[in-house]
């Protein structure tokens, strides 16, 4: 490859970043390049995973008044200047789908009803679009799609909110949170944004951006863990406003006093629902007491480091068999490269698995390689690089069980 | 107290489950008797746990593959037999509060427009309500009250679905289920059962009575861990009959085909939502493991023999002390002990907490003391109430320490 591995060795040498990787329980053998997609363990969460048990088995219910009860609150304390939020304006729970509801039900409430339009992106992660149709069938109001690549101002008009992503998940396109916000702010709708794969990959400011409304995941670039819980963020200034729908007795201002009717809590704790999993949230918040340290602006330059680096191995590879390279400029990037080859996508994918480069596969063609720059090296990333150039150069991509379909992909 | 020691050291050598409290992780010098509100850790939990933690770490993103993606299936189907209902019927999913809101708008979404009321019962646990109230602001449905103790029948008129639980939590009155699901389908009506009382503590015929929808909660009597994963049940012939609201993508009928538009999976897997914490199902597979040994029949017998103990061996001293005795009759009893001193019931249960005799309080007034046959002795039974007495008799629970409030009684 273009790139010598001395000029790799040297690159890792001087990254300011480069004592994390030893704060993660990582597998020999492995090039991890699908942390936008589950982060690798922090060597904490086994301890802290531990330590949860060990009060459930010998403290018994008495664990709900010794951090479990508000941990939803505490964590999204931690989480919040990960993404430019203020403390109590973050809440972890539930998952994204479920935040996603909460939040169309909250602002639609406030909405006259001349705007009864929720809309959200075509071509983006489809669950967004799911629950957004599972709403509007719901609440009588319409659901529409923002056409791929199309002009948001266009299709403003009665929309009450629109849900976007600021990184897409299959491109890793970043949009222009703080423009777009503003854009839509100015049509006098809201927006929700899903920082699902922007969270723990660059520097976010949702307060900067005049962003009032977000939610996102966990278990991607700051390692929660397998289908650890999601956060919500409501901005100081839009809570307290109504129900969201809902409406469990977590959320309720008096949660022990066993009332017959719900009343909202006035802050943040709103947006919870009924009992959450105490034992989940300790494995994140071994990850979010790491994530305190680190440097999001050296975070970011590594991370467009290697993405650049691994693009740069692989450009004239990709041009000769014709594979199609989607990521965006570095400007216009997330933390991923996303790679297309209808063909033979699923299976160059699993080739690469079988040597131990894991990335992953979405429909249609698409290989999505997520860079994490807290447990990546330099190296890690040119080996993976020369890895695809054997499995593409040999063909052994073309081997029966690379074709076999797995039910998660 | 009336019962001699030697007596109850006979009846503990004759219970036939008296093999199952080696399998829990027990702490040293508690009587537990609050496995109706957190049920006490199974041994085999810890093993489970960190099983799921080492494949985190070494499969990172296989793992969803190996296991994690269908939990919420393959837990459902362990935990039918426990309720009576058959493979296919069950999902684990969410919490309680989450699993009503799915059900309302699933069934609600199969009425005629003449049938707009949704009833939820007075005087029971609130978040049923409470989750029925945001469900009505957003739909356009009526909430209603059943006030505690009236006759369901005077207020089924234009009910869609009833909310209703099979076991009181605060009195632990148990319904007749095959009786109210006749009476309510009688009236055109549909009823989901609430089964975070019952599940565990008493057998459970889903099938044969009748029951169409349920929910309910796996850490109390179940063991599944704090905040473990809530169970759906919908019967075979209900299934595949519209859409429920929640509408993520892991109830998607093609979830990794990432199609724009949401069409629900045609079985049980419907109702689940987006991504699940695939760690917190390892504690309670283990759980349920060990339940699928379980005679019910004689966990029954053992439950009301030890609430009979309990009841025994205070009888005198709580007319004395004028504490009332909610507790119904062995026929319509739940697993729990349920006594009111509506001025020293908080204090009561602290002074017993003290003493290593946890119960809870739930205002106003209520001490409840749940009794789990699996891992509850004769003699801890015995010798709980032997505490108790003392506590009354001393005045202990007069003391100032007893009198300050936690966040979460």
């Amino acid at each position: 490859m273009s790139i010598s591995l001395e000029r790799i060795h040297q690159l890792d040498r001087q990254d300011p970043l480069a004592d994390f990787k030893r704060r993660f329980a990582l597998p020999e053998g492995v090039l991890y390049l699908d942390g936008n997609s589950l982060g690798a363990q922090p060597a904490g969460a086994r301890e802290a995973v531990d330590g949860t048990l060990e009060q459930w088995r010998d403290e018994l219910i008495k664990g709900w008044n010794q951090g479990w009860f508000d941990a939803p609150e505490r964590l999204g304390d931690l989480m919040a200047p990960i993404i430019g939020a203020r403390g109590g304006e973050v809440v972890i729970t539930d998952n994204i789908t479920l935040n996603l509801f909460k939040l169309l039900g909250y602002i639609t409430g406030q909405c006259s009803n001349d705007r009864r339009v929720v809309l959200s992106e075509g071509g983006n992660f489809p669950t967004d679009g799911y629950i957004a149709q599972g709403f509007c069938r719901l609440s009588g109001h319409e659901h529409r799609f923002l056409p791929e690549g199309s002009e948001l101002a266009e299709y403003l008009d009665g929309v009450a909110v629109v849900v976007l992503s600021q990184v897409n998940y299959r491109t890793g396109r970043l949009r222009d949170m703080a423009a777009t916000t503003r854009l839509v702010h100015d049509h006098g709708a809201e927006v929700i944004w899903d920082l699902a794969h922007s969270a723990g990959a660059l520097p976010v400011d949702l307060t900067g951006c005049g962003a009032r409304y977000a939610v996102g995941c966990t278990y991607k670039y700051l390692n929660g863990g397998p289908g650890a819980p999601a956060f919500l963020y409501v901005h100081r200034d839009h809570q307290g406003r109504g129900w969201q729908p809902l409406s469990g007795w977590h959320g309720h201002a008096a949660p022990f006093a066993f009332d017959a009717d719900y009343v909202p809590a006035g802050d943040i704790t709103r947006f919870r629902t009924g009992t959450h999993s105490a034992l989940i949230y300790s494995a994140l918040e071994a990850s979010l007491t790491m994530w305190a340290e680190v440097d999001m602006a050296a975070l970011r330059d590594k991370s467009l480091a290697l993405s650049e680096l691994f693009r740069e191995c692989l450009d004239d590879l990709l041009k000769a068999h014709g594979i199609e390279d989607l990521t965006p400029s570095p400007e216009e990037r997330g933390s991923q490269v996303s790679l297309v080859d209808s063909e033979h996508g699923y299976a160059i994918v699993q080739a690469l698995i079988a040597r131990g480069v894991i990335g992953d596969y979405r429909e249609p063609g698409l290989m999505r390689f997520g860079f994490t720059p807290l447990y990546l090296s330099y190296e890690d990333v040119w080996q993976a690089a020369r890895h695809f150039r054997e499995v593409i150069e040999s063909g052994e991509y073309r081997e029966s069980r690379f074709q076999v379909r797995c039910a998660v992909t």
